[in-house]
């Protein structure tokens, strides 16, 4: 599975909008560039709707929100969706605010969605309009474990199949479902919790398989995320075998990406469907 | 001294409030995880009382502030004062622009801080209303010397005494106070002045390790501002065995305080009482 | 050539003034301590003039602007020109949406620019108010060949006699113009595309020289794109030896910065007078 998903990418280099947080917001930009897309980065609601018109696609991610990036979010989704361009939103810390729910559940309510990532307490959050997300991670409670994984399924094929988007959830587990299909993925490794924008990157990387592959959301969403979790595992082996630490790791995810191939990740995905 | 600061916050993982600049906010998060916490960034006012709220402690530096961050910066700091939870303020700039100083004053008479940390110029321009502050770096001038120690020492647990607040000027030589002890930390490297943002990634550190120990903040303070330093000694060991520059010293700093341990601190410590 | 212009900025440390992108913001300031400099960020109305009286020259790039952004870089270089500090302007994103096109245009009406630094596209948005800019990239048409290079030259030393500024268009060929005289340099190499921000690094290492060069910006500005060039080849050339990809690249740019002396640069440059 999976053939040709980055090769794809780096062949039409898609151009990404993103608008994100200030917080890893230069992570997202170099790993959209290390998987072979091409970001820009503009939130002024002067300029989202033009620079969406230029864009392949758009990545939406609302840590650090504030009122005047909620305005250009929904006006950048609308001409989007007008434009018929792949929407990619990203709640970070739905359930730890307020604001983030609602903002997260307005989104998803006027927008059209290709996908909605997040860890698994935010997308509990944005299915039942709030919850109990640590800050910008998962709660301990919130994981996929063999004896709930057929439930976790079926939710997330449930919210799927309500919001018409593909939902990612992440964690020690991913699981990548639409209506009827759910892919379970464990690439990845406990160190990428320790740098702060594994998420915030990998959703940047969706939204670049996503705008290459049109119609073929969940195939492309499902790459990206084995892909993320691969390269996670790549640079944390790298980072071992030298002795070094988290600084490291973040700098080796990003050489990973850049230098994936589809042969790669077709040898090294962890994927069944549930 | 600083038995167990490191293992306490490792097995706490208490989560950071960080109101910060733009300019650092992404080593401010990594740092934050390296040293075993979670930081969550958030700066609207539609959300700051709730996120502080279900935080461990608040870190506030005005660095890049404007006029919506400070008012975020007030309501955020009066909640976690409300729920006993540590506020440490990094007064970036202040001397700077009266902005700064204006605005790191009205944070010091409005809110009770657990910590202040700065450099010896910006220290000096929070308690005389002004300075000479070079850009983010400290003046020339303000250095501390073995004749000026011991003034240095009366002036900033003069200061804490008055504030409440323990001190952090932090230079060649650290001062670390509160109202009856002064901590000189001679940790740290003058390679660690040629990277941006050390100074703001300690302030989140001692955030949490002020989180982890109530009651105990003087020595939650000087062991981070002692760790740091000996991270970014260990960094530049590390950079120069290899032959590499400030790059390399950037990223081996994380590597370092991801994985300190207490007792690495304890042997590499060079601490006494003023 | 250039003979001494980083000796130059190493001894004199100038304070550059930066109103620059959230994207890149980090990696700005620590290029600019790398090269000798010392970097200043702050966008709010409130203070953008006083930290510009401070400061030694005012780096504006336009890269994420926003309604209060675009004041701010008006008021800083109002009150830059008045007390003769060095303005270097990037156009990021020129062309690619009306509000950069129009504010760039604004900038460069009411400023007196010391240096304008973009892509071919960008420069050619500036010049002609509109273009057809990939984004932040330039438009695959827009490079410089054997067989345009002339003719670019002479488009560039027009638009420098116009605006009075230096302009610095990078690409794989850089050419650096006043009314008088252009340099083409062909330093730096493809994979500096692969990573964000080498742009707006570039831009704030061109503030850097000038500032300490009063009276020769085209000389400064062409020495800091040969080096950023430079670096740039030799961060290549050791990811390469190690196997490593992009985050290792952008790491060792930085590296090299950190350590260029003017013996490395006279040795490196590839210049010649267009």
């Amino acid at each position: 599975m999976f053939e040709s998903i980055f090769t794809q990418v780096r062949a039409q280099k898609p151009l990404i909008h993103c608008i994100t947080n200030y917080v890893t917001v230069g992570d997202v930009a170099n790993i959209t560039l290390a998987c072979g897309a091409s970001p820009i980065m503009a939130d002024d609601i002067a300029e989202v709707a033009d620079i969406t018109a230029i864009c392949n696609a758009l990545a939406l991610n609302i840590g650090t929100l504030n009122g005047r990036t909620v305005e250009s979010m929904l006006a950048a989704g609308l001409r989007a969706n007008q434009l018929g361009h792949p929407v990619v939103l990203d709640p970070v810390g739905a359930g730890a605010s307020p604001l983030r729910t609602r903002t997260a559940a307005e989104l998803i309510e006027r927008l059209d969605l290709a996908v909605i990532r997040g860890n698994l307490s935010e997308i509990k959050a944005v299915a039942q309009g709030g919850g109990d997300t640590r800050g910008v991670d998962a709660a301990p409670g919130d994981a996929v474990t063999p004896d709930n994984q057929a439930e976790m399924a079926a939710f997330l094929k449930g919210l799927a199949a309500r919001t018409g988007a593909v939902i990612a959830a992440t964690g020690a587990v991913d699981l990548v479902a639409d209506g009827e299909t759910c892919y379970a993925i464990e690439n990845g490794c406990a160190d990428m919790g320790r740098i702060t924008g594994t998420g915030c990157m990998l959703t940047a990387v969706i939204a670049a398989c996503v705008a290459a592959h049109p119609g073929r959301a969940l195939e492309a969403a499902a790459a990206a995320v084995a892909a993320m979790g691969l390269c996670g595992e790549m640079a944390r082996d790298q980072a071992v075998s030298r002795g070094e630490g988290t600084g490291s790791l973040r700098v080796y995810l990003m050489d990973a990406m850049s230098s994936l191939t589809d042969q790669q990740l077709a040898q090294g995905v962890k994927c069944r469907v549930l």
